[in-house]
Order: C-alpha cells, then structure tokens, then sequence
C-alpha cells in the first residue's frame, strides 16, 4: 500500500514521500525498507533518526529531527498502529466448520460460519454465535452461551451455564466459571465445600488472558463488564462484579464480592481483598496491596495501599531508615549532654 | 420445600412464617418471593431489612429490627448455607459412562459408575476409584491413581504415577504432578536438569483450584495433606509437605522443600521460601513474604513478615516517614541552636 | 550398581565401602539399605549420621563425623545427584509412533521417531523434530516450529508460528504465543485490539513451567535464550527479550518489552515493570518489585526494590518504627525542657 494511501486510512499527517510502498509493519530496530514502523513511548524518540524503516507513526508533537524516514504524525501513535496492522497483516482465520474429531452435543446450538477445531467438546444445550472461532482442544460446559464473532483459544474450558457475550477473546487455558473458593468450616475443623452453582457472565468485547481464572459464586453471580480487558493468569474470585473499559495487568487477584467499578486500572501483581469497592477510575501501580475500598480516581500505591504521591515520599524515606535512625541516637546524645551542662549551670532568673 | 422443613433440616432457630415454601437460594440483592438468602459477613447486615427474600439465614446474635423476611437463625450461617444448597440446587451430574471418544490404557483399571468425558487420556496401569467423574480433555498418566467420588474438572493434568486419595475435586486446568524446577550448574553456567521422578500424594478430600501447580520432586514426597484445600493459581512447590485442613488462598507460592502444618491459612499471594516449617494454625495475611519459619498459631504479614500487630504498628508509622524526617531535621536545628546558645552562656558552676 | 562404580562415573570421592551395591536415589529421611541420598543444603547436615542410607553425596568439606552411611564426596553435590538419578532410575518414555487419535495436518513435517498422544492437534505446516516427545491433548498452531528431542507435556499450547529449538521442555498447560496484551484507547475508553501477530522464539535446552505464559508482541519478537529455566505460572509480557542461562522462579511476572540479560536469577513472585533493562547475572530476592533497570550483578530485594543490603537495613528499622516515632516525641518534649529552662536562664555574655 503506497504510504499517501495508509496515511489517509489511518488519519495521519504525512511527512515525506507519499509514493513509498509499505509492505509490513516491524519493530523500530530491525525495520528495514518497505517496513512502517512506530514510536509511542517518548523513551524510544531518539531511534526515529536512526531506524531503516520506510516510515515512522509518531506522536504529533514528537521531535523527529534528521529522520531519514518518512513520518505519520497522529494524535495516539499506538491507536494508528492498531489500525495499520489490521491493514497490513492478513492472518488465515481457521478454517469454517465442525472438525469431525470434535464432540458437540446433538442438542448444542451452532451459529453460521462457526469454526471449530479437533477435540473440541460442546455439552448440551450449549450455544456457539455465528463467525466464532473455537481453537482445538476447548471445552465447553453444557448450557453455556457464548455470542457472535468471539475467538476462544485452545484449552478453554467454558463451564456449564456460562454466559458469553459477542466479539469476546478468550486466550489459551483461560478458565471461566471454575468453582469459587467457598468453604465453611464445622466445629472440628472440617472445610464443607459450599456448592458454586450460581451464574457467570463475560459481557460483550472482553479478552481474557492465558491460563486466567474466573470463579463462579454460591449465590449471585460473577460479572466481567463490556470492554474489559483482563492479562495472563489474573484471578477473579466469586462474586466479584467487574465494571466496563476495566485494565487488569497480569497476574492480578481480586477476592470475593469486591466491586471493580468502571475504568479502573490495575496494573501486574496487584492483590485486593474481598468485599471492597473500587470507585470508577482508580488506578494502582505494581504489587500494590489493597486492604480497603479506594474512592473514585485515586492512584494508590503500597502494601497496605496509600496514596501514590504519599507513598512515593515514605518509600523515599524508608531507603534512609537507618541513617535516620542514627541521626536519632545521635540527637539523644547531644541532648544528655546539653541536659548535663545546663543542670551544671546555674539558673539565673531574670530579675 | 417448606421452611419449617428446610429449618429442620439446616438445624436453624425459625422467626416467621413456617408455611413459605422456598424455591431457590439467591444473593440478598436480587432475591424475591419464595428464595432463601443468607448474611455471614457483619457488613452486610444493613440489607436483612431491605432484602426482598422470603428467608434469610443469619447468625444467632445478627440484630434483624424490622426484617420483613424470615429469619433462619443458626450459629455458622456460612455452615448452614452449604447444607442449604445442597438440598435446593440439583446440578444433574455427567452421565455415568466412558466416552467413546476417550483413549483409557487397555490395562487401566475403572471403578463402577465412573463417567469419563470425551478426549480423556488415561495412561497404562492408571486406576480410577469408583463414582468419580472425569471431564472432557482430562489427562491421567501411567500408573497414576485417582480414589472414589472424585470430581476431575477438564484440561486438568495427573501426571505419571501420581496418588490421589478419594473426595479429591481438581479444578479446570490443575496441574498435579509436574517436574519441580530442579536444576544444578555445571562450572561455566549451564544448568542440568535434575530428573524429577519421586512421588506425587493427594490425601483424601482435598480441593484444587483453576490452573494451580503442584509440583514432583527429585526424591522423597510432595503431599497435600487431607481435607485442605487450595484455590487458583497456586504454586506448591517440589518437596512441599502440605498438613491436614490447610487453606491457602489463590496466588499463594509455597517453595520447595516447606513442611506447612495441619490448619495453616494463607491469603492470597502469600509467598513462602523454600526449606522453612509453618507451624501448626499460622495464619498470614495478603502479600505477606515469609523468609524464615513460623512458630505454631502466629499471625504474620509484611514483607519479610513479622507479627502482624507490630506490622500494622510500624505500617502506620511508614505512612508517617517525610513528616518523622522532617520533625528530626527540626530537632537537629533546635539543637544547634541550644547548643550555640548555651556555648555563649558563661557557665557557672554550683558555688 | 556397585557404588565403587557409582562414584567412578559420578566423579566422586569414595569413603566406605565400594561394594555397596545401590538400587535407587531416596529422600534422606526414607532412605534405607541400598538406597543413595545426598545432602546439598548445610541446613540438613546433621541427617548425614542419622539416615539410614546406604550412601551420601555430600560436599567436599562437609563435616559426616559419625556417619554410619558410604560417603560420596564432591564438588556439587546438587549436580552429582542430576547425574546419579540419571544412572539410577529409568523411566520408559512413552511409545514411538503418531497415536491414531491424534489429528496431524496432512502438510505438518514429523521427524523420525517422534511420540505423539492422542488428542494431540499439530496445524497445518507446522514441523516437529526427530525424538520429540509430544503428550496429549497438546495443541501445535500451524506454522509453529519445533526442535529435536524436545519434550511437550499435556495441555502445552504452541501458538501458530512460534519457533522453539532443540531440547526444550514444556511443562503442562504452558502457553507459548498467546496474544500479548496491547490495546490502543479511544477517545471515549474503548480499547482497541493491537494485533498480536509478530515472533516468538525459545531458543535451545530451555524449560518453561506448567501453566506459565509467553506472550507474542504486536511488532518485534519474544526470545527466550537458550538454556533459560522458567518455573510454574511465570508471566512473560509481549516483546521481552530473556537472555541465555536466566532463572525465573515460580510466579514470576515480566512486563512488556524488557530485557533481561544472561545468567540473572529472579526469585519467586518477583514483578518486573516494563521497557527496563536488567544487566547480566543481576539478581532479585523473592517478591521484589522491580521499577527501575538495574546494573550488571547487582542484588536487588524490596518494593521498590533497593539494593539488598541496604534493604535488609531499613528493614529491620522498619520493625522498629514505633520506637523510633516515640524517640522521636520523646526527644521534642526533653528539647521543650531545655529551651524553657534556657529561656529562663540570664545569657551571660563572655565578658
């Protein structure tokens, strides 16, 4: 595609030579001549004078100068590249149809111009929308609904009466609806399992990552909201209710019954306890620790969770502790010694 | 069921209506006319008022002015709920049967009554007890064992030889049996497997979450110990010995060699090294990074752990640390300034 | 095996007596007549006189006063114990052949005496080298590459064109290739899909832990470098380049595009942020959270992790906080005193 052509389907402001022809889209550092590349994170800035690459997306306001290649200034570089790759890479979807080595139940509900591959498994009553891809070697649980133009990767499983909205993906070994970790404990000290029969819900354009959990309640039900999206092996425990436009880093877990509401951000290896709600729009940063609900927009940080800022500056300070701990012992010193010469001096009151 | 009968039976003190007849079991928020629901968390109390359940359990001392619902009184709601379900919700279970579509060793022994799914792999010389249920795409390797009424949800992984007692439920995707990350170094780096060929021991009634590890060892045992149970994501390493009736909660990382004692409790990403003993009844909270053993009923948190009321003390004063800073850094100039004053003083000794 | 023999080939000094003959390697609380065990871990010294083994691998310098049992002196007794285990157990490998119930494209290269299980699923074009082992239920996408003598175990998930090497073994429900997690966002929240459609390469001798995670980039690749060993349910993000010979412990997470160098360790549930650069043969203690590159050989520990050391401090301090706020008020209040007392005391002027 000539890159007059991409900057216009993309939105971009051309710089350079319109007639280049671009043929893949590649990394900065091993781009070469036909490659678009792009640049997002201001970190990587000073390659766009140095990359082989035909062309460069770049912010609008980046600073580019002495790039040998031709540039596309966009409002959100990594938004463009989203685009351009759909443009340039075509990728084989899986062949339509019903691999006959896989085992769907006669009463199982098949869209149009689903695919499904071998050793695939469709309980009953069980219901696949149109254009969906299943990967080999998925199961899914009798009475399960999954929407129209959904991707589910090999070695899903989907348990009964999951509820599945349209254009879900659903990575590999991704588990949806396992039983929630729900025990009361008699007298003696034996765990009775309190069965987890109640619903599951997955709304529409959500991914989920590999090998992540999402357990299903005793009572209740467990809610992934529309657009979220959820990294490799986070845990959500039953009960949990998450909201729309959510982001859950890899390797989050959220404990039961805790509200996630409405864009809110977790990043990697995030814990938050259960029963809390998470007001719309907050963000915690790595490892962070939350014991207790946090308001609306807050950034926080810590185990236990604080501030971010407040953090920040005790994180500081916590780097120091021992040499503030002797600037302490030293200040006692100083303050016996004062104490000594002034209980030797004689008080003379003013007169 | 009538509630008097259900009362009866649940072994709960009534308040009301005996006559209602109860359909379901719901959560408080959405239920209505003729569903039971329950309160064990204090926090949720407020809603026994508001609730639109025909019945709620709730502890014996729960204050309930001005429920409209009835009221089910019982000591241990949580208790009282698991036997609830158990007589209101009928989940049909899978057909008893084996799959045509499933690959068991000729020389595999199968109890009575078993159902096994399809794209179930069952290795030579395995055996399965009778009654339990072994869902699709479930592989049991060579000389595995597996006991009586147990539930194997699918894409779980029993590997070879592994022994696994009766009442055990393996959640989707856990993995029994995998090689402990056992590896020396040779003098320029390289690192040499070592073959981890020892023995795999599930104990009777244990539960195993989504996608949780357990690993084998190089020689002697890994064990989980009977009536524990262990949630997602878990990671038990090679050589771990787990006690009776422990809990650890999703995300937790036990490393190798770890003796953890009978009705230890873990919540969630707790990390424990290797080669340490958690003595019998500790508890840690979420996050808490424990380097070193444990004594017998402690609770520990923090990051290394230390007992959990001091972590909570010295956790306060962390939020605290750039104003502690700041009044040291006053004392210092305070101290100067005494110290310059009483330098300019005559001192006048006791005459 | 005589143990005479034994030590020959293992490389180790023999004290006692070489007609010993040896039948197995066992835990050295179990072991008994004609067993070897080993003691690698100084913590476990004192078993060396108490076991009932017929012999022990132990260290050069290990101090066996008393020791009933053979000793076998050696450098590394971890890696004399690789060997030993090697000589001493055999394990029949699975059967030669393509299982009947597996479902191979027509147009997939198999090399020559491969083992493939059945419910197996190997795509179109994709290649498997000569003795590869592949167990069931693994899913191989089309395209994807795999080496000699490699060994996949169940539920491993090989993404479509992803290239490993020779020697690799993949643990159960290990995902190589799935989708990294890169979303662009609108202007109203939405988050849209970046493709995921670039390289993933492991390289040879590298091992990756059951339901660990490989993430494919957007543009670039993933590279595991060879002889790499990744444990259980570790987490690596789109784009990161791991170096040869590193160690990632259970429940690692690495985010996007970070490069790891050779020979760094990182120990379990440590978290590592993205676009970071951790220098060769660097290492992390267990649970540190990693915000920043770190240099060459540094041993880093704490979140946000510092170095060790300097970490170990402040965190014994951090245990004494409450002290060192109430040193602190105590010190305000004596300083009180000595200003009050001051103020009332006549300056004298030196005359």
């Amino acid at each position: 595609m000539k890159l007059r052509d991409l900057a216009a389907r993309l939105r971009c402001r051309l710089e350079g030579d319109g007639d280049i022809e671009i043929e893949r889209v590649t990394g900065i550092e091993r781009a070469g001549k036909g490659d678009l590349t792009f640049v997002a994170n201001p970190k990587y800035h000073s390659q766009i004078t140095s990359t082989r690459a035909s062309a460069v997306i770049v912010a609008d306001n980046a600073r580019c100068g002495g790039a040998q290649a031709a540039l596309l200034r966009v409002e959100d570089p990594y938004l463009a590249l989203a685009k351009a790759i759909r443009l340039l890479v075509h990728q084989a979807p899986p062949p339509v149809g019903v691999d006959p080595a896989s085992s769907v139940a006669p009463d199982a509900t098949i869209g149009a111009n689903v695919s499904i591959g071998p050793f695939v498994s469709i309980g009953s009553g069980a219901s696949i929308g149109s254009r969906s891809v299943i990967y080999p070697n998925v199961v899914i649980g009798p009475g399960a609904e999954l929407g129209d133009d959904c991707v589910v990767h090999s070695h899903v499983s989907i348990r009964e009466r999951v509820r599945i909205g349209s254009r879900v993906v659903l990575q590999d070994g991704a588990v949806v609806g396992s039983d929630g970790f729900g025990f009361a404990t008699e007298p003696d000290g034996t765990h009775v399992k309190i069965p987890q029969h109640a619903d599951v819900i997955v709304e529409d354009d959500v991914e989920i990552g590999a090998n992540a959990t999402i357990d299903r309640p005793a009572v209740g039900e467990t809610r992934i909201g529309a657009g979220t999206k959820i990294d490799n092996l986070v845990q959500i425990a039953h009960g949990v209710s998450i909201g729309r436009r959510v982001r859950l880093a890899a390797q989050v877990g959220i404990a039961g019954s805790t509200i996630v509401e409405d864009d809110v951000v977790l990043a990697g290896q995030v814990g938050v306890a259960g029963h809390l709600r998470l007001g719309r729009g907050m963000k915690a940063t790595a490892q962070t620790g939350i014991p207790n609900s946090v308001a609306e927009g807050e950034l926080v940080s810590g185990y236990p969770a604080i501030g971010n800022r407040e953090w920040l500056k005790s994180s500081a300070v916590f780097r120091q502790l021992p040499t503030l701990k002797k600037r302490v012992a030293a200040l006692e010193q100083r303050i016996v010694e004062l104490e000594e010469k002034l209980a030797a001096c004689r008080i003379s009151p003013d007169r």
